[in-house]
């Protein structure tokens, strides 16, 4: 297909696919003549992919050629690929200059009382403590009965992610971890709101009232 | 306390305190004299809010100023609050333009399959839908079985949060819903890569390979 089919069919404009290719994101197309270049659907996926992750994450040009190298990194073991790709990708709640110089001294006493085998410096450790600590600014700290619930919900959904990952076919079991890591993210808070909405629903019709505005 | 110690206690510097008072998102302090005012705990809590909602969640000004006006709004039902605040606050995946034109059919039929009670035409039900599609694209679409996981862990720590609500005081019943919807929601995506981390950790040690990278 050509660059104005392609733009079309991954809903990416012209402009935007010309910068990828110069970035060297997505591949060269196969020259038809001196003007045009021939499109296939590996590029049509790749674009998909770079989409997602500039659009859902909001990942940085930079973060999405970390991300690309370690899916397309010959023989290194999903496990290892999900790993990295955790931390290359940015973590919610990275959008401001919060340095986290300090020690992560909640998040390791929250993953301490649930029990978490864990890595205290690591990227991910230091946006849980970010997390706690904003919380706990705002006057909302999470209580312990709170935590244990979110501690055992996130093993029960990362189990799900396991056994969906196609460990037998190396590199799409690569693909599974690197994305699903990500990309299933704004699933998970989507449905979150869904429950609260659904409980207010339910809470209002205990209380004999209108149900609330919007979800 | 002047403006210098409410910067140094609240981490926000000068500049950007004076930015907040002059978009009014804070109130002005007592004159003290023609150049100095002073400030209270007050302003230090609501600086820490305005922070966690700007670099936490990616607020923009309007959309913290929506919030903190449902905030202290009198006499709204906090249910009602924490709707509200849910549609004014950016949705996690709300980086790009995606403007979902199309039916949300996906989230339709994934919630229905769920038992969820939902309205179809909501930002969130969007969210979701859009979320679903990134995933399609990406080749890792989420099967039955994670759904259903992630539908049930979604709902058990909604009843974890309301839980959590002091439902007796009402300006306090608001601060936590609407805070609590969105200020939580990182740490339980951080969470979430701890378990997958932990669930690497214990893949590898199974196969006798080492353990992976960085969480």
């Amino acid at each position: 297909m050509r660059i104005s089919e392609l733009s079309k069919a991954s809903g990416v404009p012209v402009a935007t696919v010309k910068y990828y290719l110069r970035e060297g994101l997505l591949e060269p197309g196969e020259a038809v003549n001196a003007r045009e270049s021939a499109y296939d659907d590996r590029h049509l996926s790749r674009l998909r992919l770079i989409r997602g992750l500039v659009h859902v994450l909001g990942a940085s040009i930079t973060q999405v050629r970390g991300v690309l190298e370690i899916i397309d990194a010959p023989d290194l073991p999903p496990l290892k690929a999900m790993g990295r790709a955790t931390a290359a990708l940015p973590a919610v709640g990275e959008h401001g200059d919060r340095t986290n110089a300090t020690e992560p001294d909640r998040a390791v006493a929250v993953l301490q009382s649930l029990g978490y085998r864990f890595e205290p410096d690591t990227s991910t450790v230091r946006q849980l403590e970010a997390a706690l600590e904003v919380a706990e600014d705002a006057g909302i700290t999470l209580d312990d009965e709170q935590l244990a619930v979110y501690g055992e919900a996130a093993r029960r959904i990362a189990r799900a992610d396991f056994a969906r990952i196609p460990w037998q076919d190396a590199e799409l079991a690569t693909t599974f971890a690197v994305l699903g890591t990500a990309l299933y993210e704004p699933v998970l808070l989507a449905l979150r709101r869904l429950a609260h909405h659904e409980l207010g629903i339910e809470l209002n019709e205990g209380q004999g009232d209108e149900a609330s505005d919007e979800a």
